[in-house]
């Protein structure tokens, strides 16, 4: 082209010109439609679209150029802004100038405003198609800035950003859901949380750590809230009194999320998502024990009396929401069964734990607790977990040369969203999601 | 114990206390000294250290349980700040209670502040102990405080952050040097960098994204600047005329990062690390061509003229820092022949590129480049890369229907940290280095 792009504006700026204004635009033409001698084009950037118009009788080399146009090509466009009265808004554009930047091969495999007709594997296969629709592109705006408001809430408050390993020795939690990586000549795994680094970090004297990382759960889940890659948002911190501490700290980070999304991007959310975040004025805590009581009264029995399953988070949701008038509850002491070794026993009823989970819409999105700082105590509940404590000799080393009370938690970033917009499936939540089906593109 | 934590304050807050306040603090014990009938303690929380006394004449219970105390032991102190001449400052504590929270089996493998007598290798196999050390924390206190400027200067210029596949099917760079994973049944690998999901972003009109991510290098190298997995700090931007237009942005966002760790960090820097980072008014740019010319005329001729060695590219970052006043500075045009096949030409000489690196005091900290966003020219450069153009289908497919002109950077953080502080070990700038022979902790 033989205009710098450096003058271009956004298409969004275009509707507080003023009539007459010359503006350079550039993006994907979404519609070409030609009535008569007129050619209206429908141009996208990722602030808006706003129509363009080329009369035939004005300029007859620019309208044939023009009508050769197609759906999804790039184009830049020099022109006079008009006040008018379209679809789009109250600003139109009168062509003087195009740039055909790059051409689409025609036909286009999938529409982007089409998606909801469209299967989301189809979606997922042309994902970057699929994400030039505004409302998809919408979910990744707004998953930048919730996460960035966890960052910026855990950094005011003392914590500081790590980097942990993602190819690991052992299997971080124990468990034998972990991906095999071939590292040079040495077995190894991608690691399926931060767990015992952060830990790690407690022990080295950090006191508050954060990470923002993929994790890695090898499990044949076939549902709409689980992926095999996800990115967790981890936090450790020491000197705590109980998980308490840990929970106060999580509950608000995640108010503070919801806020910050609400205040950015409340509107649009509005426009084209079923429901837009409340911000919660207080987070009800619930025990496990209360939980299922909740539940029964409504008719619902848990088929395990130490567990809640996902049904069983989903009607508490609901009960939560009606009867406590909040979207966002922590459920607490979990059963020893059920949670992982390093977990915190409850010290006046050892078969429970200082643990929680916080759930936001019946979905679980976080997990945290008290960890055992004690290393004996530690090496013990190992045991009783049935596995084997040499493999955990590297951690337990951690808690033998000084180890300050701590807890933590790992928040699912992809949850957050999916329940912040109300999404069915959370494969629309990431750019490209990895299943046990899925691993390209 | 009895009290609380919440009523702990940090150990550099002491300094700040008057003549007998009481106070709470908590850490680790640094050393022990009984000089006849007083206990000196130095505790060491996050924020520093203090010595606090225990008089027998007082209180000997007190001075008894104290005289058990050894190095590393975690314990909280509550007591009365007084003026006092230390080492350490202008005050210390008399202690009045003081809560033991975990001891520490001696003897303790390594003394942290000994770091700089103990090999690399035992500090990394006892990196829990050596981050106990000041100026060891140190360096990811500005690792946190880099990575975060350089995220909210992209942030501030549009960029929004997004996360892409670590497991992917394809080599992503068409190298051979990956790591294998097994994904279920089916062959994966780790990602080199996030390059080809960012040109996908473009393609799906984020126009600007930037990913902090680890980025994995099956490489057999053991030097003092390379690991297998490091931080990779990526952006990509639409709408460029040039490659010029990715430089000014990693230009400036790199300056702001300089910037905003000395403003907080120097006086630290300053007393912990050889040299603090000087902030460049202006960042020169040279091409390859005139790079080898600078190195010629001071006798250095290079063994392949189409390429920059590691020895090459120190020297000339003493030639710029001491001839052009500049510890940052751009090379320009590499040549095709060691270029990525997605680099665009450079038009008018198209054995060259339209692609930079930013050496940093004398090491390569960014690499970047206009990138070849015709589908049909792409493909030839694939062929011409002597890569099976079959295996890159999926990705020129995000370039057939409509693609802008585009371009991007990948940053390496830890190089970026290690020339602010001027340290000789990458390994150093990662809590848990992985390397062709090390896989753990």
């Amino acid at each position: 082209m033989s205009s710098s792009l450096k003058e271009r504006i956004r298409i969004a700026d275009v509707f507080s010109k003023n009539n007459g204004e010359k503006v350079l635009i550039a993006g994907w033409i979404e519609a070409v439609r030609i009535i008569g001698g007129v050619i209206f084009i429908v141009l996208r950037d990722r602030s808006g679209k706003v129509q363009a118009v080329i009369k035939k009788n004005i300029d007859e080399k620019l309208f044939n150029e023009a009508s050769e146009l197609g759906s999804e090509d790039v184009v830049a466009i020099k022109g006079e802004v008009k006040e008018a009265k379209t679809s789009l808004g109250d600003r139109e554009i009168v062509v003087e100038k195009l740039y055909t930047i790059s051409r689409a091969t025609k036909p286009v495999p999938i529409v982007p405003e089409d998606w909801e007709k469209i299967n989301i594997n189809v979606r997922l296969d042309w994902r970057f198609l699929d994400l030039r629709a505004t409302r998809n592109r919408l979910i990744f705006v707004v998953t930048d800035e919730a996460v960035n408001a966890l960052r910026e809430f855990y950094r005011s408050n003392g914590f500081i950003e790590v980097f942990t390993p993602k190819i690991v020795s052992e299997a971080t939690e124990g468990g034998a859901e972990v991906f095999p990586v071939i590292y040079f000549d040495k077995p190894a795994f991608l690691a399926q949380s931060p767990q015992l680094y952060k830990q790690m970090m407690m022990a080295a004297g950090f006191e508050r750590v954060f990470e923002v990382g993929p994790a890695y759960r090898a499990e044949k889940h076939h549902t709409n809230r689980h992926l095999t890659e996800y990115e967790s948002v981890d936090i450790e911190m020491s000197f705590i009194d109980s998980h308490e501490d840990v929970m106060k700290m999580v509950e608000n980070a995640v108010i503070y999320s919801i806020k910050k999304v609400n205040e950015k991007y409340g509107s649009y959310i509005k426009q084209y998502f079923p429901r837009i975040p409340e911000i919660p004025s207080n987070v009800p805590r619930i025990t496990l024990r209360e939980a299922h009581k909740l539940l029964e009264n409504k008719g619902f029995k848990q088929p395990d009396p130490n567990d809640l399953d996902t049904e069983g988070e989903r009607l508490l949701g609901e009960i939560m929401e009606k009867e406590y008038g909040s979207q966002l509850f922590f459920v607490t002491e979990y059963s020893w069964l059920y949670r992982p070794f390093y977990t915190m026993k409850k010290p006046e009823e050892p078969s429970l734990t200082r643990s929680f989970d916080l759930i936001y819409r019946g979905t679980e999105i976080v997990s945290g607790s008290q960890r055992e700082h004690r290393a004996d105590v530690l090496e013990n509940q190992i045991k009783e977990k049935g596995l084997n404590v040499k493999n955990f000799e590297f951690f337990i080393k951690f808690f033998r040369y000084g180890m300050p009370p701590h807890g933590g938690a790992g928040l699912g970033l992809e949850r957050l969203v999916q329940m912040m917009l109300g999404l069915k499936n959370i494969r629309e939540v990431r750019l490209l999601p990895r299943d046990p089906e899925r691993l390209s593109p």
